[in-house]
């Protein structure tokens, strides 16, 4: 966790819904070019897919795993720093000492590694490691305190909790729904965690692609505190952006006081390392 | 707490939209024919609105309030009575020892008092007495277990988490959210608690009066474990039903299996008295 100056109380985020194929190097190339195409746009963090250098799937994961840092993560830290944003690298397989993991790793503005984060909830990697909920999977750039989680890990609403008493105001899901839990689930999981919390929420999908064996939903979404979709994608490869409000978030705040209001002698949501009210 | 005889799988749950007026008497005498009319339809559980037995708003609690037993209560004892239903009173403004709590009150189908939940979380009501959550406060009929909490609770999720984690399958939540926040937040929360947590979530509002100072959104609503609704009211006067299937709810559980996927070594969710996972 790291604090970088002082909060600006505006700033504009990029969601990146990659159309992600079965050659990683035309991946990691299209990444390349729409982050360079975000940053230009005045973006300040870039938020890439869950599994965006590989199809998704757990047959597809041995064969594009890396190690961390590795080619997919070298691109990724180069391309944040020619272009200053914060990079929030989706997901990529990662290995490690002969395990699998799915893991998001984020860059600074100079190219260094600020948080690598592993995804909690497994749904489909069979392969669990032992992993501890982490502080720094929070990141703290000039702008606002950001908590990331992979895509399962948005159904649980504890580690949201746990995020935004920590002090987070964005939480940003790289996520791959498919088309049943999709359309039942993935905007109202969104809405749900932004409202009960009162933080903007972004979500990038991969892009649609009906011949992949496993069908991402898309619908790329940016919600903000009050529970409002802001940004929204269609199904197909896109960009999109949102401009964050940290003083609109504040007002909500201030307008419904329930982050106030709770009542810390009737519950508590705690973590591993102790009390996060 | 109680648990009587083995559990149903099915049971059909009445949610009253009571058209709330000035005239006490006028809105227990309604409020009496609809539970009738409810029982009539085969329901097993009946749920009020949020202050069904008084105009919504600080200034005309002091002079509605009753002590618990009181005029308002012994008829829904009777009406419970009579008809052999779980009778959820939506609530009452309660005076008790000068202090005044926004109450909802339970009676099994014997009529005898199950449950008395005191509004938790106040928004409105400036004189919050020292709230203290009680596992009595969840109720396990025949068919399943339950929880209650009044309108602005359902803005905290961990009361829903606590629920939930002590077995509760049907949340109720009599509210009378306003124009500004029912189209706003009234669903997106019920979907939210419902799909958190795998259960059946239900709302009882009273109807819409536009003469009111305070005009309620209505909408009473039913949301099944996926997250739908599957009932719901329009602005004006109504009974609605919903079969709350308790088969489905442990499909859904086992399609999407959060509940037995949390993790207990990463967070928790706890009550003042003691750990709730």
């Amino acid at each position: 966790m790291s604090t970088i100056g002082k909060a600006m109380s505006k700033f504009r985020l990029a969601v990146i819904q990659l159309q992600v194929g079965s050659v990683k190097a035309d991946n990691l190339n299209r990444a390349r070019r729409f982050i360079d195409e975000a940053a230009g746009q005045g973006s300040k963090v870039v938020l890439l897919p869950e599994c965006f250098n590989s199809p998704y799937g757990s047959g597809f994961f041995p064969a594009y795993a890396e190690r961390i840092p590795g080619e997919s993560t070298k691109l990724l830290a180069q391309a944040a720093k020619d272009n200053k944003v914060y990079l929030v690298g989706g997901s990529i397989p990662e290995e490690e000492a002969g395990k699998l993991y799915n893991s998001c790793v984020v860059f600074g503005p100079d190219g260094q590694l600020l948080v690598k984060h592993r995804k909690i909830h497994l749904f489909d990697i069979d392969i669990p490691g032992k992993i501890r909920f982490q502080e720094s999977e929070t990141l703290s750039p000039a702008f606002c305190k950001v908590g990331v989680g992979i895509c399962y890990d948005m159904r649980f609403a504890e580690l949201a909790q746990l995020y935004s008493r920590k002090g987070c105001q964005l939480l940003l899901y790289p996520g791959a729904f498919n088309m049943t839990t999709g359309p039942a689930h993935w905007e109202l999981l969104q809405r749900g965690r932004a409202l009960d919390n009162q933080v903007y929420v972004a979500t990038a999908s991969p892009a649609r692609d009906e011949s992949a064996s496993y069908v991402a939903w898309g619908h790329s979404t940016v919600v903000n505190p009050w529970g409002e979709v802001i940004s929204k994608a269609g199904a197909e490869e896109a960009v999109i952006y949102a401009d964050i409000d940290l003083q609109y978030l504040a007002d909500v705040r201030e307008q419904i006081p329930i982050t106030a209001q709770r009542r810390h002698d009737v519950y508590a949501v705690t973590s591993a390392q102790g009390e996060a009210r």
